[in-house]
């Protein structure tokens, strides 16, 4: 476990517990899930998909806040331990040389990556429809936004935490207008974090629980068995989209060849705070915090698009899991 | 307060518990929710989108009992308390000089309205197609129908409680012939309560928790502000349609022209009862009882198309809300 | 034949070309269609779906003319003999006491009937969505507007062209916001020309030619036999909708009672006209011209919603093949 | 009761519970619901729309696993009472002298019947679409597969318990790809269980519970009055569909001819259980044990398409009011 | 070309006309046609889809003519030349023992081929649905009808001209209750004609003008290099389907084996008798005569689902095509 | 018209026909239209949304032709006078470092464009779904192939003919996987012509015949007015989609900024070649040669899908006609 880089400038303990007797499951649940609930914050209706990092002695993160009028916010949050959290009663105001891109419309599913000196935020930002907003932060309070990187309709923007071949790098899921039915995983690299090119294709749903559509979840953590991807994948059942969590290993210098790929999913909905909420029948991961001398791995995920959940793993087992049950 | 309206020949106290210590909404459940659950009248499958009126020395009501077949029936109720309730083992049977409209196929979604001299009740009733049912009683034993007010096809249809300009006054809502994704809400005059026109348009959904459609509620309360309209909008997530609460003040001359309307919902669906069952997700409100006095509003509404249940508020704080916090 | 009622006050002879030698079929088209191409009015698109009748020493009619940016408007215009018009090159504007009705959004479809004194023209009107517009004229060169008929969504509304039961009668087609995949005939009364009600149901759609949806076409014709209703049916193919044309007799006292009603189209899109234009398959009647001393009556028609035809028949031929031929 | 026939070479009790005090249901749940949970078979998502039998002096059964990939398999299983279970934590290998036929893509919702000499087992069965697999087994070690029943796409395919007219015979209900909006059961003969005709229509959907499609729960049971099914009906809601369990007595001669039909459901989804899941809101029956003596009845059904739940009732009870409540 | 396969009693020569000069493409069209218009049957609205033998000196017929009601059905005609048609005026009325199998909803697309001793016919038969409709004929003037072959929802049965491994068999097209987006070919076999079994796929749509779906055209034709199928396959444009005509070659023993399959079209949709009509851009092949001696193929194909059409090929040069240009 | 800027190393004389007398549109079509046939080249299926530029002492373009698989290919292609054409018989084989980028699927709806120094080609291109190729040639023999601009999916790539505040600029139309009901167009920059952002958005689908979705059609043209640029709008009848062509002026410097825009269209579906063809009632412009010294325009477009057409227009009137005609 000592090769998993380390990523971002501090380093506190992960969040922690460990994996519940008799339990034989790669990624386990945190006991005490969900951490935050939708009555965490005032005035706001749900908390969840969020995107958190190590920062300071403790963790700050960027939370996908809906308002009560259902309007898709992003806030910033602090916490010592991981878990306990004080989220920012306003939603984030990013600063943008632009009125044009500034011009908030909506913002979901933010993802945090500590990148070269800076905390990195991306997001789906409403632009004439859903695109992968982009923008920094040194502190999690003074938050500035970048030009979007693609055309609409996009979502799941999410960043390499260094640039690979020279240049920055992202995957992100091409969409449609709505609740799209499809959706791949690419791949594109940038020299400025402003224009984007060379897209590659990474990987299709294929069946089962991931038969609809894939979306890249956390930042990717680099391994020496390559990137390691937690993504989504979604079904499509009588009663609508169902999401769960699977992992892949990316090539290092070309992420977008899948080296594995896990047939079975991870983790899925089946927990009350899982299952019932806004969204019925969703695991939505957003971030992953690595602690590389115990290969511990803490995920932060959203519960039913209402709540936000913990859930663990250990690295080995993890790498092992995905090599002996890939695609 | 003392301005509102006394809407009723009797008045007794409306039912009502206090805000619970620590919330800060506006609206706010009963902690004994749901009042009627789906096993309260024998067979049936479920009481829900129920419609109350103080009457003698208590309540009485239209209740809408989805049979054990699913066919949509609607029953009479009575209370002392507004709380506790019987039953009519039987659907209320109306009588109607025109056997093909009083020709029973299904009505649900009733609401009750005292105008004038009598209760009338509105409700979507089956006649090749869903459309509005007018009908009245002076006991809440006989029930006599009166022609459709509208062509199909139509929901949600709701009296003012008195004429306005010298008409009757309706809202309804337009809508297809199946799960209707889109919607708006019409005013309509008649001089007769037979026929209908100089239809206006009120309101349209906007976005987030009614940007698919939305629909008059219980009957307009009258307030110096002008008719408090409780109207539920919906969302449509990738699991379906979600059903929430808000409110708006219409102008008391020109009920068509809307003064303020929430852009945030007063009550969306988060506990259980609400977000498990035969429709998961809904909240949908029919009926609002008012004490002037006090100002105080006990608001009837539908859990998970499954159940009855109860909230709270206070006009002063709602109108307050309102204005604050308009489109 | 001497027993058909005379509808309008001048009755010049209708447009008339006898049945092709060799031709079986009741009703026959006239060999110079179209009668009006969609070159026929400068700055428009198309000229179709008209609503003619017989004015003065010649003839009159409004006449949907969709505008160079497909906005669908109505046009008046004149003709000494039915066949050869002079269209007004600008839209009709009425007159309207109500600036929200007044307002033009987009008219369609017109039909024009005779009535007690006047000439009433209705339309489907945009307010809010598809309604139907009513309006008279005693001219045909200023036209007044008075509040639609019913709630949105509707088309295809029709005046019968005298009282019924001493009220006003219209048969309608509610519908949904788009190209609505159904839709039956409706029948209401008025007392006024503004407060409509006692909405009966008239006839669904079937099978074949007539399985999709059905509208009324020309102001129903007053004859011993009853009312006969020229109608359009609606079929689905894989490449979308053809509309034919059939007829119908309806009581002559409650109209929503059909009589008899024919299984088989009269006639079908089969000419180029018909079938290549705007909306390919389309043969859409909103005018008839009827001659009682000799029983002939002239079909006016939409071609691929884009040229204006003419078609024949003679009643008493009409009449017999729609009782031999009856659902 | 003593004239229902046995069905199968041994007999022991089936599993039992009294109805509750104070219920009036024909059909009641077990109160230790579900009596399999998602995690009773390691690596497994869920186990429901199982498929039970009596076997030597216990039970057996085929059970659909759905492996944590989501890929619908067929597991078998072992019982000393019926409710408590040994599933094989292997997926069932049939052997098949096809290699085309017996080629493993997916296998769900089994039914098991003793037929003669041996326990059929039939399934939806992946063969370029969902199709009826047919196979046997003695044992429930060793299973064989024969060819498909019937072409895609197919579903809920069930045999009846003996030849009828010198024919084996099936119910089934023909789909689509997808998650099929419409399904009628039909019944089919065959002289050899390989090539299949004389097909009959059985059974439409009609409204309410069983408004868009119904398909055959367990194996028909043979009694006095007909044959028994317990079939499963679907209504769409806006949030997607709902299975419910209702009945029907079908001639004992030519099945395809519906004696009664009951109007009303026998169980819909309510518990937790069968609310929330994968699925949410299922109730799907896959499996009846009769007690001849006694006349209880034992239905296995799937709740929420996640568990295995049991629900009771008495045959005379059933009957009377499959009787009384007939469509 | 000698090795071809006589396949019927009787042989006369087939309709020919030699490859306007300049042509190049495979099959090229009879410049008379249609050789049969929409009016060349009274009280028929089209005649398409027909299926042609030789028969006695001349050549007989089934053709589907849809009424003017659009009901389609089946009518049998005579042909001295194969080119200029006596049509039946009435529908076949096929004779069956069981009245249910036999009462008539509607017909349509039908085949005929010679086998052993008689014509058979087979058909898209209404049976609560559509399904595959097989009857037979001597004289093309009595009919029987046998048992539907399938169950619903099928179409395009065709049957192979002799028993392959002692059993009859079938291509079909499994369906879907409307205008089926999906569709591959299958194969089945019967001892009897009456139960089917051992379906086998054979292939599936692909990609451009075979990208929706494809169906079986004529009776496949025995030739030294396989069967010869000529099918149909469709392409969905923004407006809806386009029908265009390939071929593949079969083996001989074991058909659900394709040899080789066109990668291009042979013929599609491009003379306005194809193009413009009651379903644009259909060209639908269903019958091909042959003649052994000289290798000449008439194809007979419907046009625009409205004209009956000729096209012509040689039998080497369309081998070689297949082989040259094989998927 | 002096001051139109030249685009392209050469000039020879556009095509030209004066408009017919008596036409008063702004743009007329060519009356010896189509002048590409869909037989204009062996082996193909039809020649359409072609691309064309002055080169040399004539013309050259890229050509879309589907081959008779429907296979979407680009085809190089000369001509002395832009009318009469020479076509390659092999689709263009584009040279590419990169094999995953430079592997065929599927290109079309080319747009060709001088800048700098050769001649671009961008184009509708395959790479798991559409998106916007890029390449260039020099002399039409050679292309060779960058890097695809955008991630999938993308139609309607058109560049600027020169760099824009320094970079290269493009439009385009993010679009979904299939016949996206939705089109709004954007602009994005690049510093490279690989790497692309600083997307903005430019005009979104309005009424009427641009009611569906709107995308860039020929090279933008430089003119004291702002960039001309030539665009289709897209109406959904119920018979499907149709296809209309329309101008805007924008912004020279701030292009996503729109001057002017037409309301009505300029051409649309109406000749048989525009409305009977591959895909009916499609006027689908990619191309248009400009004289500045007589302000001529030759706009090259295709029509049905099928066919190769050319028509006229004069700069200064059609400045004026946007102008005065503008949204």
């Amino acid at each position: 476990m000592s090769n998993m880089r380390l990523i971002g400038p501090e380093l506190p303990n992960v969040p922690w517990e460990e994996r519940p007797a008799g339990c034989r499951d790669v990624v386990w649940r945190y006991s005490h899930n969900p951490i935050l609930t939708r009555d965490a914050v005032p005035g706001v209706n749900s908390i969840f998909n969020s995107a958190v990092v190590p920062f300071g002695q403790g963790f700050a993160g960027v939370f996908r806040c809906d308002d009560t009028a259902r309007v898709m916010q992003l806030h910033a949050g602090r916490s010592a331990d991981g878990v306990h959290w004080d989220i920012e009663p306003q939603r984030i105001h990013f600063q943008c040389e632009d009125d044009e891109v500034g011009h908030f419309v909506y913002g979901y599913d933010p993802r945090v990556c500590w990148l070269e000196d800076r905390y990195y935020v991306t997001w789906c930002n409403g632009y004439h429809g859903p695109t992968i907003g982009v923008g920094y932060t040194h502190d999690f309070r003074t938050f500035r936004q970048l030009e979007n990187a693609f055309l609409p309709y996009n979502r799941n923007g999410v960043l390499f935490p260094r640039r690979i071949g020279g240049n920055y790098a992202m995957l992100s899921r091409p969409s449609d207008t709505g609740h799209t039915p499809f959706g791949d995983i690419f791949y594109s690299e940038s020299p400025d974090l402003i224009h984007w090119g060379r897209h590659r294709h990474v990987m299709s749903p294929t069946s089962g629980w991931q038969a609809t559509k894939v979306g890249a979840g956390p930042t990717p953590i680099e391994t020496p068995a390559g990137w390691l991807l937690i993504y989504h994948g979604v079904l499509t059942s009588c009663n609508g989209f169902t999401y769960s969590m699977g992992a892949a290993l990316l090539d290092l210098d070309q992420p977008w060849k899948v080296i594995h790929r896990t047939r079975p999913y991870l983790l899925n909905p089946r927990e009350y705070y899982e299952c019932v909420g806004d969204t019925p029948n969703v695991a939505f991961p957003c971030a992953a915090l690595v602690d590389p001398p115990t290969g511990r791995i803490t995920i932060y995920y959203g519960g039913a698009d209402t709540v936000t959940c913990l859930a663990f793993c250990q690295f080995d087992e993890l790498e092992c899991f995905i090599e002996e049950n890939s695609l």
